[in-house]
């Protein structure tokens, strides 16, 4: 989609400058209320939460409160623009875990390029909030920074720009592979890039049974040969005596496009495996369009970032739901069997019967296929089905801290969560 | 006001846990608002930040948006319950900051006792607000911590609890001068309190112009003959040889009591000067109750922390005021001059009639006079007069960072905000 620039800044301006306010969810208007909300009423649940401080998450907005938290220096395709000049781009991203799972987010915007002293920044801050959403940090910093923080902090945290990527994309690539028969454990996948996504979706396909991955950074393949790779990179070095994408891509079932525009030639899809999987990713001109991949092969499956192809690959459709099922759960983490309980989930939705009061979300009779792997971001079952999903692995993990949870009645509060949010949204 | 515990728990939990919550203030329903709001529309306004950093406030929710910050070490009359304990209060304060000024707040609960820490962590998340309001942190500390982040940061920083009843006890004080006819250079005045708000109180009545001051803590009058007082003692440290309150209340013409219930007897309120001017603000026991000190003395004006009593010495006409004439401005800071200009902007409300609108607020025909020496909370003329004040001293210092500025047509834009507020917690 087309956006000039004095429309983007109006909307950022118009009436008042920025994209969120805080209003009051309890009753605030007679001089009883402020003596409820604030003294002398206010001590009784402050020294309930010293007595326990789990009963945070009873009195506080802590138990609907994720911290998007970034230092600017990875931010969208912009680059290192710092942490103040990243706040529009925290702001959308509070606008859209509101927006997809009613999560209410404050956006912190931290002046700390070093690791660990930005570790320590929002170690301190945890407090606040009930999960921890980094964003928009440069690798390999944030492997680091991401590792450092779940071990320390007791609430979920999540780098939504390794792992939003990596979980819809692994659930795209389950279906791919279901529909054209292809055995995981024997694909030859190609990724092409080496940033945190790439790397996030490296690791995450090898925990789903991918076995053969090459990978390849500005310079070629990742091979060991090179004597010039980080740490991050070195788990994902061939031996395989190959250094170009033209040489990778011959005989690949997967391309997994995480790089730039237009990169990938009709001669590459033409030398990839039968029913070639082909996610072209890179925004907003994919490595390869559609309709260039089917002008050459007729029997691949090609799924891209962009709202106007079919298959698109959207974090949206992972993050927001993934932090609503731990929150719930009072998750004192999001570990490995959360995330893979999520992308079961996001697989399996996209097999359901699309229902009538969605179908014009879809294209009509729009069924599990080729051209429908994964759901779209505005089909609002993925509010019921990935949290569920999510809760679930909580609880079984034992990561959860909530007590008597019913995972049917949490099935029943989703719905009417997802229905809240689709009519104060309309 | 008599609050239930199980009243005051059910308020906080309820439907849902806690008091905020955040909402779009855009239209956000469209896929097309979406590509405004974030990638790739958001691109637009990070790119004019990153060229000058003042669009901040233009495109982004900074020039709204006050970082409530605690550690919790002295939260209301509970004492040091710690961060996490603290946070329905900043909830609460988050809550009065919207309700009065229409201010955005995001309470940030920092788990860091150390005050150079402690201040390192609030510069590092400084980018994401506009001001500071620095909120339940103990003594001495809090004095350290504000003028440390004051001389580092180029937004402005007040630590209410200091400030916040300094302010508002200085303006009734004007005011209770002048109906006394008294000369403040030569009156005598006893603070009971050697609290944060005791210590701001003591240092602003000097720069207004009183010279005798006597301060008691704890242990008795604060004279230069003690070993034991630290530096903010010290200097209110006083050459008289008196120890006890019932010494220092002889011949004063002003108490103020920053202590505890029940304190100040009728005889030491005897042995005042003439027309003597008692606030007696201890909460919610005041160090001495209005009924009795008339039982004595029908020439005293008498002021407490109560709703329930005349002139009711309360933070909340002070702080969302200012904060809202600093954001207003892009101010760099909040000084002395912003501050008086403040405290005349109270004195003098409370000598303007009070138009028929808002007459159920105030008694009926109430008038300038003992019985009202400060503008009660809910005027909504405070959100009128006090941020123009504000503002015209912050223009006139050179601290505001917004070009242009026209005081006659902020005056319009406060109106209609408090209207506004009005019709939106009705």
């Amino acid at each position: 989609m087309k956006i000039k620039k004095e429309e983007a800044l109006f909307y950022h301006n118009g009436d008042s400058p920025g994209k969120l306010e805080i209003k009051p969810k309890k009753p605030f208007k007679t001089q009883r209320d402020l003596s409820l909300a604030y003294t002398p009423g206010v001590a009784f649940p402050c020294l309930e939460i010293k007595e326990d401080p789990i009963r945070s998450y009873d009195y506080t907005i802590r138990s609907n409160l994720v911290g998007v938290v970034t230092n600017g220096t990875a931010v969208l395709g912009l680059g290192d623009i710092g942490s103040l000049a990243s706040k529009p781009v925290m702001e959308g991203k509070a606008l859209l875990f509101k927006r997809f799972a009613g999560i209410d987010v404050f956006d912190i915007e931290i002046d700390e390029k070093d690791p660990d002293k930005f570790c320590e920044v929002v170690k301190k801050i945890s407090p606040t909030f009930g999960a921890i959403n980094l964003e928009d940090i440069k690798a390999p910093e944030c492997f680091y920074i991401e590792k450092k923080l779940k071990e320390e902090l007791d609430i979920p945290v999540m780098h939504d720009d390794q792992h939003g990527t990596a979980i819809v994309s692994a659930a795209a690539l389950l279906n791919a592979i279901e529909i054209t028969g292809k055995d995981i454990s024997q694909i030859r996948l190609v990724i092409n890039g080496a940033g945190a996504a790439a790397i996030a979706c490296g690791r995450l396909y090898r925990k789903l049974g991918v076995k053969n991955i090459i990978m390849l950074d500005s310079k070629g393949v990742i091979s060991k040969k090179r004597d010039d790779l980080p740490e991050h990179k070195k788990e994902f070095a061939t031996d395989e005596n190959i250094r170009s994408l033209k040489e990778a891509m011959y005989g690949a079932d997967v391309f997994i496009g995480l790089s730039k525009g237009n990169i990938l030639s009709k001669n590459m899809v033409l030398s990839m495996n039968e029913e070639p999987i082909i996610f072209a990713l890179a925004n907003p001109t994919p490595e390869i369009f559609p309709e260039d991949v089917y002008s050459v092969r007729d029997d691949a499956i090609v799924a891209t970032g962009r709202s106007d192809y079919p298959n698109q690959i959207n974090n949206v459709i992972a993050f927001p739901f993934i932090f609503r099922g731990a929150l719930d759960t009072r998750a004192e983490s999001i570990n490995d069997q959360m995330i893979l309980s999520a992308i079961r989930g996001i697989a399996e939705l996209a097999k359901k019967e699309v229902p009538e009061e969605i179908k014009e979300i879809y294209e009509s009779d729009l069924r599990f296929g080729r051209d429908y792997i994964i759901p779209k971001p505005f089909d609002h079952r993925l509010l019921i089905e990935v949290p569920v999903k999510v809760a679930e692995a909580s609880l079984k993990l034992g990561v959860a801290r909530v007590k008597d949870f019913d995972l049917e009645r949490y099935r029943e509060d989703l719905k009417k969560l997802s229905y809240e949010l689709l009519s104060s949204f309309k």
